[in-house]
């Protein structure tokens, strides 16, 4: 950290900061320009705690340079972590695509949506068996039970099964028919339900928060590994901004941000970026452009019967066409499906 | 809800939406003007759940008329609601102010602040038990040691006791130490936990979300509402913009539009939205001009060396000082302290 | 400036820097913690031109320690800056207030409002006569008609007058009839208007733009004041954010943030902030609450005949009832009207 | 237009709405529903001017349902437009590419510059002799020395030349010079200069503002468009978010957007919207994988001695090495370059 004095800042000002430096058991190092004296703070910060030099006498700012996360860093595992689920290895060459509806409705429902994003060439079986809503009066999920249907639908076509829990007493009951878990996006700072999933051990699919940064975010997957539970997959949804002609706006450059800053597999959700099925390939294929390690696609056998975000789900035709494209994207980025 | 058609669909497009709305029992009006159809919904639009008619063909965009909230909604109560926590009434002529510390840190620490938030005209104190932190590795509060620490110096001095609860199974045990439990501004859409919050029938401040918009803020209120408790007050905090000149930016529209759309009583919370003590005061006297029914601002017996938040801390005199001047200004806008 | 070198960087990477500091004339103090080097920058960093550490091997981050501006910051008159417009003096213990229509519309209109905002106690007539308009095909203003008729109306009533101009080439001649301009959001960083607005001498009121930051703004005013105008009035009129239930967010905090950083008088435009007139008053004591020098409101005669922003203009008889509660609140901060 | 009513308004109060429009030329189609009367507004809305309804008794609120454009809009040209620069066709098959330094410096940096950019690829020589800058004391541009440095170093290598213009009064100077002219978005509101650069002629690169929306980016083209422009090319370069990774959002949502609503060719500047050359590779890619015509980026023959934007600019070789990767992308999406 560096610690920037005002410019009528005294020397008085100085010597109280390194001295309370000191009482936490670390060096300064002063470095007086014509402008600002600059504090330079040696040792480990942590010592510090919350300690705030801002509101010390003579203090203009406080710079952090180190990230709070440590685990979650490109620096921990520059090579970057390769996630396994069962048999699969997300953050390897070939990339990983889930599909599914967004809530799972009923036996026919999803088993025919399994068949065809198999079909189509996924390896996950997404859907939605405890849903947020905004409104209360809103569908809220079949639970257990749409979990149980979603299990069966997977076994029966080969797939992984990947569905949200939304608080922490949910996981293990969905622990028993899921081979990963989501933590979507508002639940991206219910550090309780980070601090379960990653005791838990599951492999965890973390979705980006609607305005979260990304730094926020690897703080997230932080608070996730800090339990022992390295198995965590970043996936981008898209943030709240000022324009409205998509639901949210898919920050793709997200991607080669987390692949710089972290050594996390990062997939991107086209679906719930744009809110429009007709925007979806687009999407898509600008995230593999951009290096993604995979997709999560809202695919419905019939959309337009959808109990929720209907706007937003694609037919499993529309769906097995968009990965034909995706299959020959991937291939001039280096990456296969 | 209204139905806009494309300007180039067909007569038989509008047919089958209203053969749509008639198999769930709604009724359609229908508009033809010179640049587009119109179908008005008739009925209870609910029936249709999620349907989602901008899948269909020739549709261009549906448009919600109403608000999914109800009983947080100003229709319901035109009169507007009074929070009742004890003896004391949310939303009435006289304003209420909740102080006290960011976290509770010791018996010392929160039994001072007690006795100067009380010295400084405040009704509540405040102050994290659980505190829900960004970083894994930061301090994350006392916990049921705290809430007890708070309730002994509430207690001695004649004060109610607010505390934030960050996961359901937590309100439980904050329910024997606390009059009105808060929920974050991370959690305004953790619905499990609105839902248990409404269940328990204790008091809540609802902290709007850092990119919430009102809608969504009214309808978590709503969930919280349909467990039947209604004694909730809302808590502007500041919402996240591309400003950084503040930690976030306070929304002070926020208190007329809630006045208009909603019966709920609501408050301002300076003290998160400047992110430092040096706003506080400018910010407190803006929000309660604007209509505001009260302040929640942290205060600490010794900001410097406070465990978190510090730069957003005032001291007890200083808090003393600023009662006085929203004393002063309370009268000029029909509310007293 | 300073300088963080990465945490591989090399003795090579910063000896480099410190050899590039040393070409521009600069020195370079050292700091070399437990985590990472820091290069202080010592000397006037103008020297540097746009040069960017940032590309050098080994740099993690450059971080400015100075603001741009130097004539609006409030280093160079800690007393605050007194705006002269004729014998108005803005920047004083008493409140100026602007008012009139969004636009200049007939000889009748202006008369009926330049009489209107008199009685209710403005000192200056404001009205659009050059419009900047989202789309080719909306009113665009009356242009040098318009200016005429604003003066003549004025002068009927004792008022200044204050106008938009949105090109430099209008500067002569909307100077003929205003008493100050006004350089509206979408021309904040028009540079070219800025400086000739500048060279003009004419007293300026600069909207602060949209999505601006407030560093941006004050850099904006630097513009003006750097050709030797330094009778500069900055105006918040809302922000751009996700939160559509106001046309804009008014960034109440600016106020108190400006008052720190800058030494020009600041006024708030609560008409454009809430898009709607029904949040005006509320908006208005906010923004006089916290420590605003005045307000600049839209009056209209008739405003649901009025041409252009209706929805957010107050009739005469309104703002004569918010003046009132104005002129109570500006009491109890230390103001008048 | 359709104008809903609220719950609580009186038959005289549509009654009223009926009579107004009426006066304007205007016919209504009532629709009674069972929560609300529903007002659809037959006949040319643009009779109406800026009339407000919302100001109206009894109404609820007033939803549009045309854009306010009609040259740039899809429906006016299916096939979508093809804008032409000489002998290039821009909105075809095959991709554009602009590329050069930030700024024009001397004449041996844009001579090399334009040297290593046609070797790369390029088509059009990129670069700025009129700079906006955000600091009166930031280097501010060659102006028309610039543009002759740029004009033969284009000649000598077979270069088309784009450059910015940010005053009305540079278009004819730059017009000598240039085959196509910039409009940068700090301007993209600047009417004055949308209309007079609409006047030349000259073909146009709009660039979105950065916090504007996409219908207003279209409202501005058509500004141009609505003078006998039509040559207009649409440039996403990234929005104004929370986000502070990157130094604006890129928008790649924007590129199906705008190929939806409007006939327009749509570029990406993928220099401006990273703010780190480091990103540009990917948000190249993910901009053509999502469908744009082509790409304008910042190349510098000596990146580290640039006098502005620095970080943001490409080395000739990293250039040439990028439009390999984008060359290959292309012909998977159905382009060439």
């Amino acid at each position: 950290m560096i610690i920037v004095m005002k410019k009528n800042s005294t020397q008085q000002d100085v010597e109280k900061i390194v001295e309370v430096l000191k009482e936490h058991g670390l060096g300064a190092n002063l470095s007086t320009g014509s402008q600002a004296t600059i504090v330079g703070v040696l040792g480990d910060k942590t010592k510090l705690g919350d300690f705030d030099f801002e509101l010390m006498e003579g203090v203009e700012k406080c710079v952090p340079i180190m990230h709070p996360y440590k685990l979650a860093s490109h620096e921990m595992c520059p090579d970057g972590r390769v996630v396994e689920v069962g048999d699969l290895k997300i953050g390897e060459k070939k990339l990983i695509m889930m599909a599914g509806p967004c809530a799972v409705e009923n036996e026919e429902q999803i088993m025919k949506a399994a068949l065809g994003v198999k079909a189509g060439g996924a390896q996950f079986l997404r859907g939605g068996a405890y849903k947020p809503r905004t409104s209360p009066y809103s569908f809220q999920g079949l639970e257990e039970e749409g979990l149980k249907m979603m299990r069966r639908a997977a076994d029966a076509n080969g797939l992984k099964v990947i569905s949200e829990v939304v608080a922490h007493d949910q996981i293990d009951t969905a622990g028993k028919y899921c081979d990963m878990l989501q933590i979507g996006a508002r639940n991206m700072q219910n550090f309780r339900l980070l601090r379960e999933v990653g005791r838990s051990k599951i492999p965890v699919l973390l979705k980006r928060g609607i305005s979260s940064t990304i730094e926020e975010w690897l703080d997230a997957a932080e608070y996730i590994m800090s339990e022992g539970n390295y198995n965590v997959v970043l996936c981008e949804r898209g943030i709240r901004t000022f324009e409205t002609a998509t639901r949210n706006t898919l920050d793709v450059s997200a991607v080669p941000v987390v692949k710089e800053r972290s050594s996390l597999p990062i997939i991107i959700d086209p679906s719930h970026a744009a809110g429009k099925s007709k925007y979806i390939t687009a999407l898509s294929l600008a995230g593999i452009a951009a290096g993604a390690d995979g997709l999560i696609i809202e695919v419905h056998p019939n959309p337009k019967a959808a109990m929720s975000d209907a706007a937003q789900q694609l037919t499993p035709e529309a769906y097995a066409q968009l990965m034909k494209k995706v299959g020959a994207l991937a291939q001039v980025v280096g990456r296969e499906i």
